[in-house]
């Protein structure tokens, strides 16, 4: 029997539409129901048999569903909760997808919903459903982030959904998610965008794989990414302790202090190879 | 006929063994010596036929060379400018491969060498002969930074050298390329070692593709880097220009102002995309 009996959902793009293909794939609900606004990509969908159903009004498409996913950026969400609440009971499951996790999940505990918060540590820089790939999710992290008020049930069928997709599920606590992915995600990317914008235009042709390889996330959506940072207030502790360690290096660099120099940068190093 | 009679490489790693590898393969000189101090690397690299010539003795190994190409980190070109002076004559043309070239070219000027600065823009934070390859500088900049006291035909030999190993040639006075490489190359290096010292270790495994590609180059030489660093104090200034660059996004999510933070981060995307 499939985990669920009908899905939808909400935003078929780069994380929304790999979902899709692998729930297809496992059959793991009977009907797979997709909101589009956009009436080309939802022809589009169907013909590519993405999802089962397509559905161009918002409130209908979550109508009968046991299992609502909001793949979207981090304000879309929370503006979603507000408006399909009352389409919804008891029984329907909201899941989302989004890259911060402590004002999602209080705005759904507020609004009383039977919601459980995730968040897929895969991606790139990419968007949209041309980028959705299967098997998208195979061995990566996945982060669940219950609260007191999430049901267990719930939980416990969340859990399964993933490990079905081969994820390696973890949970943590919104906060605790928020602190950790303030650093490892959300300070990497602050900082890429900031370094590409610190350089001349004109000396970028001068650029190697190094520079390449330090900004290519600041190639992602900047729409996303500025509600991101705005959603997680952790982010300017991070970034606090960034500046720091530059003012460090800094200090080091002027007063000349090579063997201090050499003990950060080996400190680095062997942090960097460790997760190599 | 060959470009020179007898090549000297002191150096042979990465960037001098893969010297040596098209030098051979393409014939551009009659005999090709490198200097190795440790016995086994000389007997594998003679085995290998990376060279003609292996010799442990680095006076001995220059003589009677036509050109001297020093592959080391930038210090150690420092250190045997001085050790070779009285073993060159006018004739015999110096090459260095260094990541900065202001005081290095001050220097070599100094002692009167008939001395040519360059910089591939090439390579990666690997090192070691294991790693070098043939065909490294297909295609990759090549940057010769003559100074007025730099001898007009050991130019033209240079870039003729370079040109043989299919490298696109720029030239740039030695402040230039120093004011150029702090931003495009320094600056990033700088960047990813503070930036995954910044990072708790326990919260490292939650990073993916992002973290990763952002602090590949921390792992490079600690050594190396600090040298390159303390080398070029135009870093400095970039360094500071990136710091303003985190302030401003800093204050712009400190009050919220999303607009602000979207263009900013479009800037960076766009740029990012001009050079991918």
């Amino acid at each position: 029997m499939p985990l669920f009996n009908r899905i939808t959902i909400i935003g078929v793009g780069l994380i929304g539409g790999s979902l899709a293909k692998d729930i297809k794939k496992k059959k793991l609900c009977n009907k797979l129901v997709g909101f589009f606004r956009n009436k080309h990509k939802l022809d589009k969908a169907i013909r590519e048999k993405i999802v089962d159903i397509g559905c161009p009004d918002l409130r209908e498409s979550v109508k009968h569903s046991d299992l609502i996913i909001l793949a979207l950026p981090v304000n879309q969400i929370m503006r979603v909760l507000f408006e399909i609440r009352n389409e919804v009971n008891d029984k329907t499951i909201i899941m989302d997808v989004g890259s911060t996790k402590n004002t999602i999940t209080r705005i759904a505990d507020k609004l009383g919903l039977n919601f459980v918060g995730t968040h897929p540590v895969a991606g790139s820089e990419k968007k949209g459903i041309d980028f959705s790939t299967e098997r998208l999710f195979d061995n990566s992290k996945v982060i669940i982030t219950p609260t007191k008020k999430t049901n267990k049930k719930a939980i416990l069928k969340i859990k399964a959904l993933w490990k079905k997709l081969n994820a390696n599920v973890v949970v943590l606590s919104p906060q605790r998610h928020d602190k950790i992915l303030s650093f490892t995600s959300h300070l990497p990317h602050l900082v890429s965008f900031a370094l590409i914008n610190s350089i001349p235009s004109k000396f970028l042709p001068f650029g190697a794989s190094g520079l390449k390889d330090t900004t290519r996330i600041a190639m992602s959506d900047a729409e996303i990414w500025s509600d991101i940072f705005l959603n997680n207030k952790e982010l300017l502790k991070s970034l606090d302790v960034l500046q720091k360690e530059l003012t460090k290096m800094d200090r080091l660099i002027k007063i000349n202090k090579k063997s201090g120099l050499v003990k950060n940068l080996n400190k680095a190093k062997r942090k960097r190879e460790a997760i190599d």
